[in-house]
């Protein structure tokens, strides 16, 4: 990715993708980036949702609120 | 859910339906998903409270500040 | 509760109602919903504090700050 | 207290009298309430500090911060 | 102190006075109010700061966040 | 470095180049700095991750939300 | 110092110089205070890190989120 993209541009990029979205408490969610939007909020499809490395839950969609969001990377 | 809608459109979407709310202290709300405005503020009807998983208490309403919001599902 | 109320309707309509508030630390309040504000400032006549259940304190009128509350209840 | 007050006419309704300012802490403040803004930054006058009910500290007057405040009663 | 002041003229009263800073995290800080902005910054001078009563450092001057603070008193 | 830079003008001088990036919660991540915005999220590439200075994931890219940022120093 | 600055004017006043930098973890950061802006962001250059009075890590120049600062200090 080498070209420069500034950090909304690159969470737009990544719509439709993979993706592990990191929570400040240490949960991990992994599905589809359906959409995100200023404020961080998040929702993802076919959502599992992973405590300390453990599978916990799984969703058919989650909305996950922005500021408890730490990172957000491809899977 | 292929279509694309943002966050916000995701929530208007599921009004009426039974969701899961998670807490960042990791209390949890299953009820029907009356309303919510921009703050996350959600009003949950025939709410159900859990605590690790234990049914703690039930409200004929509740009304959730959205700053203490996690997550929201479909349950 | 059918109708269809956004989230602050919700709360007026419940003024002069006995409530239960409970704040972010687990502490709880019961008491009449007195006045309630945008910032969620919370205003409880004849006001019981509950600490894990058990009774700790009572107050003729008490003043909740909005930025504790997780969520308030119709007791 | 049966007539409406909204939380700001509540708090200054009771200038000049003794309360009790809680904050998230768990901090107790006793003195007579000097003055208030709408950051509910707070002067007392006549202050006396409690730690877990045990009296800690008295000064003339105290600051207390608003964005520490849990609750406000009358004492 | 029976005049009545608003909580930032009360602070503004008590420049060059000593004064004790204590902190959320419960550290405090001893001397002269220096000066103090909207945002509570303070500066204090020839600071003194305990930890549970302990004076673990000294400094000529400190420039104090406001967000951090608790209260301010006169020393 | 003895020219004068205001702490922006810093960040945008090291984009390109290995960053380390601490967040409160003391997870680091170490890559190139790809872009950055004003609220301090952070595009890294070829990201790994380390707790406690253990490495505990790569990443391609990786997205990392402002409000948990607690330094940024060059690699 | 007797001259009376606001402490923004402080902390311009004292750039260059060395300053300890502690964040609300208990980590401080001793350094050239290179720069500050209106949100804390400190730049410091010929950095170290102590963490509980023994020095952790050096850095040639850091980047501080200014939410995370609690005071700064001529060194």
């Amino acid at each position: 990715m080498s070209e420069k993209f500034d950090p909304s541009a690159f969470l737009s990029k990544i719509i439709g993708q993979p993706v592990i979205v990191k929570l400040s408490s240490g949960l991990e969610f992994h599905g589809d980036l359906q959409s995100i939007d200023g404020f961080m909020n998040v929702v993802l499809e076919d959502t599992k949702e992973y405590n300390k490395g453990k599978l916990t839950k799984t969703y058919a969609d989650a909305f996950i609120r922005g500021n408890n969001v730490m990172y957000i990377s491809q899977a």
